[in-house]
């Protein structure tokens, strides 16, 4: 079997003319600093913690998700997700890498029947009209996800369609197109599942939002849309396994962690891009963000010190965004790592027929397929910054399938607690978020919050 | 008649608690600094060097665009373009900002006839198959766009599509199936229009891809949609115009372009976060993050020096990413500005109604609209970061119209080439990616490229 691997042979001076790690420092002084953060992982991880650890050795809970997801199925035609963050993210990561971006524009017979999988996760107002104006609702299940069950966003979207629903459905009541995924007791939501005999799924108290791609939050939607959820889980559980390993080089979560932490603080780049070739992750490198970013950027460590922490993680798309990019990738400041994801074992490769075997400009092409250029340009892109001394990884994926996409998600959540714990801060929490809720509902004029004072009014700074 | 302004309110040091920039500075030394850029950009201008800034007034060149686009518009259902990069960026924008993402989703009743408007702006097979496989060729015009005619990609992605029009057309021929956009008189995809009787337009040989939406590489496009032209060239001459003004505190351009530099390489803010509360500027995002980063990136000065400069430029989308990026922006190192980018003037602002009015949590949004909830979280989210002292700036669009958007298009240019002369670097070339372009010929074996080491193969750094 085939499996996701680590090629870091670009961020060591070798490969790197002088510039980047000693490898050495591998079995060394990273070797050692990784053994600690192992051990704190480790230990918090058996206190329980860190509950998305268990979370692909859960398959009862899985089996439970699979019969519920297998009933909605049949009933209806669509399935919209109202969630935003780490309610959102995995859910569009599984369908667009599974069943490709344009899912819900192939007709029924293409989905072998299985509903469209739309994720609203914005409250752009044209956006959800639009949305909801053109399903027919009689036939749509909403899955609201919030795990606090209280997220202003989520909550207003559940309101609006809960509304239109009452439009649309007359006398008949409204709760059976409607799922609930959140806490097993707190919250909003989950009172309003009791009281009216909605279905509601468990996120687990241990599990944060963005960890939680793995529990019901993803594992509904996907398995509603046909995704072998138990492959997915089957890959997760195999990274997971490599990754219980107190030995740098044999972890490797271990290795992306230290080595993009150790390119943050001991070479002054805190700029990690996520290039992924292939147009299906682009919502991948989406999901990354948010783990990394929310995870890693700390104003306190755990003892309590200001460190201001955090590496800032860019989102990109090879090709495409090569032509965004390179040139300040390849001549900008050093701050930059790049982690490339590449893919293999595509379906349909797409020959590049031989068009004007007279001119040079095309004929080099011709013969060559689609994925063998995509492949080419990663490959001339890591070589181009390797030559320059820019330092890059990568992340091979031979075929982007269920158990393959399980073993990503596993490898960067797994790499986000190591990084955590070399940075000496929590990658579970959020603080840094409150105050701007806390405005948001004053501002709302919701009870209990004072109306802030924001500085917006008359200024001579505006042009 | 409204028009877009800019807030920098946030980027002083009374609105900050002490950091960011003295206010006097903006007529003081910002002042001089802009000044000398000011002259550097208005000779360059003058000299031709900077075709751009004449687009808004090339009226003729629009209706000769308008003229060929009415006419594509009633043979033609759907417009295919292939381009990367600069030649994708802008009319992806034009379509999502002014028809909204979900235009090629409509039906034709809703889109009043006029074609969809497809960008294939990457080579990955999967993509490309399923568009040409769900499409109707013999009612698709696919408009070709390389300034060069010789980009690898679009190539390619010509060649396939040459190929399956051959397969699908029979005897006819394909040549009433394609339009190109490229250089007057050089590169390939001249010489075949020429050859061949394929319809061409002209890219300004003065303009360069990421500064090419004004021209025929944006326009035609967007006039096969529907999309008055004319009022995106006017609100771009009225930018214009508004920039050509030596005095900082008085040129929108400048005063984005001083204050981004300077919190750059004065402040230690390299990371300039364009955050868009649209869902339909997502696209305009990673327009500017082309823009910024391609022609602000640089390795050497203009007179030679080995400086390495540029920011890095992160699109996001608000309220989206407050839930990715907010907790780093709050509280991770002082590294970033962000660019606020608010919208008013919504056409359905959608209502949330009152659902639930018994609990607390829910009772407090309804009677608000999702429009007004989405400028909250702006607002409260600007506020959070004003009272870390955390910098950022407002662009407000009084309403996301056509002419609106051709501001944006020119104030961001202008911008651009401001903030190049402050950097003291040269923001119309690219010389970084020509090494990546050279190793891609040499490894798909181009005649006259050799084949590089690229040391990929065997070593033990993998994990």
């Amino acid at each position: 079997m085939t499996r996701v691997t680590l090629d870091y042979a670009n961020m060591l001076t070798p490969g790197l003319g002088g510039r980047g790690l000693d490898p050495q420092a591998l079995e060394g002084e990273l070797n050692e600093r990784f053994r600690e953060a192992f051990q704190e992982v480790e230990e918090r991880r058996q206190s329980g913690e860190m509950g998305f650890f268990a979370l692909p050795y859960a398959l009862e809970a899985a089996r439970t998700v699979q019969e519920l997801a297998d009933g909605f199925a049949q009933w209806f035609e669509n399935l919209v997700v109202l969630g935003i963050g780490g309610s959102a993210l995995g859910t569009t990561t599984l369908r667009d890498a599974l069943l490709g971006p344009s899912w819900n524009e192939l007709d029924e017979e293409t989905r072998d029947h299985y509903p469209r999988l739309f994720v609203l996760d914005n409250v752009d107002p044209r956006t959800v009209s639009h949305l909801l104006g053109r399903l027919d609702l009689r036939r749509t299940l909403f899955n609201v996800v919030s795990k606090s069950g209280s997220t202003a966003e989520t909550m207003a979207q559940y309101m609006v369609v809960e509304g239109r629903l009452r439009e649309s459905l007359g006398e008949e009541p409204t709760r059976g197109h409607f799922l609930f995924t959140t806490d097993p007791s707190a919250g909003v939501l989950r009172r309003i599942a009791e009281a009216d005999g909605i279905p509601a799924l468990e996120v687990p108290p241990n599990v944060g939002g963005r960890f939680s791609v793995l529990s019901s939050v993803g594992l509904l939607p996907a398995a509603v849309v046909g995704i072998d959820i138990f492959q997915v889980l089957d890959g997760a559980r195999d990274m997971a396994e490599r990754c219980r390993n107190p030995v740098l080089k044999e972890n490797p979560a271990g290795i992306l962690a230290s080595l993009l932490h150790h390119a943050d603080l001991d070479q002054g780049a805190p700029i990690h891009v996520l290039m992924a070739y292939s147009d299906r992750l682009r919502s991948f490198a989406a999901w990354f963000q948010q783990l990394w970013a929310e995870s890693l950027g700390k104003a306190r460590d755990r003892e309590g010190r200001e460190v201001n922490r955090g590496p800032t993680p860019l989102p990109a798309l090879g090709a495409t965004d090569q032509h965004s990019l390179l040139q300040l990738l390849m001549e900008g400041p050093r701050d930059k790592v790049v982690v490339f994801v590449g893919v293999g074992g595509a379906m349909d490769p797409v020959e590049i027929p031989p068009v004007r075997p007279d001119l040079p400009a095309l004929s080099y092409l011709g013969g060559h397929t689609l994925a063998g250029l995509l492949r080419t340009e990663m490959d001339a892109s890591r070589e181009a910054l390797r030559r320059e001394g820019r330092p890059n990884l990568l992340v091979e994926v031979p075929d982007l399938t269920p158990r393959a996409l399980g073993e990503l998600f596993m490898l960067f959540e797994i790499a986000t607690v190591f990084a955590g714990a070399l940075y000496g801060i929590d990658p579970l929490n959020q603080p840094g978020v409150e105050l701007g809720k806390r405005l948001t509902y004053g501002l709302l004029g919701r009870e209990g919050f004072e109306r802030p004072e924001t500085g917006t009014g008359d200024h001579p700074w505006r042009v």
